[in-house]
């Protein structure tokens, strides 16, 4: 399986939350996901395509985390789920996917962003259509967990 | 408002339930999304991204209309919100973007398709993350309701 495209997202990722929020996280071992289910509670979709690449990324939070996070971003003490946070998980979406973009046109993946979704709602389930692998890497913060899911590859 | 890149959605939408399915589907007026509570119990969303065009789909069904459409199209009776239909969910909304980009290319909308994403979770919401308008339109076919939501322009 070629992975080479799942660590520019990981790395965008740690660069945002640490540059933007001071927040160090820890990345557990990518796995390969197996089944379909939920596993966090506010989900930051995206979709990406270009003539030759096709592919989709969910970021799944855990409630807990995403307050903290966004507290840290905006520098005010976030308290619940609503619309700020939820913005700030579609954000936080698009700067990853627009800094994994700068480095896979590297390695010969060129695309361009969609437009990004947030999915909110306890036991939400989102599933990639694809015949490919879909890969998972699980992260843990302060304030809590969350979960990247890159599906992603050459046509 | 431009919603001369409504009507390829639409129009694919209907062509594929008449022709795959053999349902006649009666559209609602369009209208501007105003809040973003759901309105299905599952979700098809994809999302388009060109170089000068970007965009995002969402198709919610209810567990009715798509067990329905679901079952006609497969002539196979379903029973439940099952694997089978939530990939259905997936390869219709590949299918109504597949078609309108046909129509939307002669119109100077060029762009590629990303992988197709399914939503389920009785009130899950979906958000668009977009400062422009997000066109709803309302369908009523045998078997119950479903809702298209597209979010597109030119950047």
């Amino acid at each position: 399986m070629n992975v080479e495209f799942i660590n520019p997202f990981l790395n965008a990722l740690v660069n945002i939350l640490k540059t933007m929020a001071n927040i160090e996280v820890t990345s557990g071992s990518p796995c390969i996901k197996t089944d379909s289910k939920s596993m966090g509670d506010v989900t930051g979709i995206i979709g990406m395509a270009g003539e030759k690449t096709r592919g989709s990324l969910a970021i799944s939070f855990s409630e807990s985390a995403i307050i903290h996070i966004t507290s840290r971003m905006l520098g005010e003490k976030m308290t619940k789920l609503d619309d700020t946070v939820i913005d700030m998980v579609g954000e936080i979406t698009n700067m990853v996917t627009g800094g994994a973009k700068k480095e896979l046109v590297k390695q010969g993946y060129k695309f361009e962003l969609a437009i990004p979704m947030m999915v909110t709602g306890k036991g939400h389930i989102v599933t990639h259509k694809t015949t490919g692998p879909i890969v998972v890497i699980p992260f843990k913060a302060e304030g809590g967990e969350f979960f990247v899911e890159v599906c992603f590859g050459k046509k």
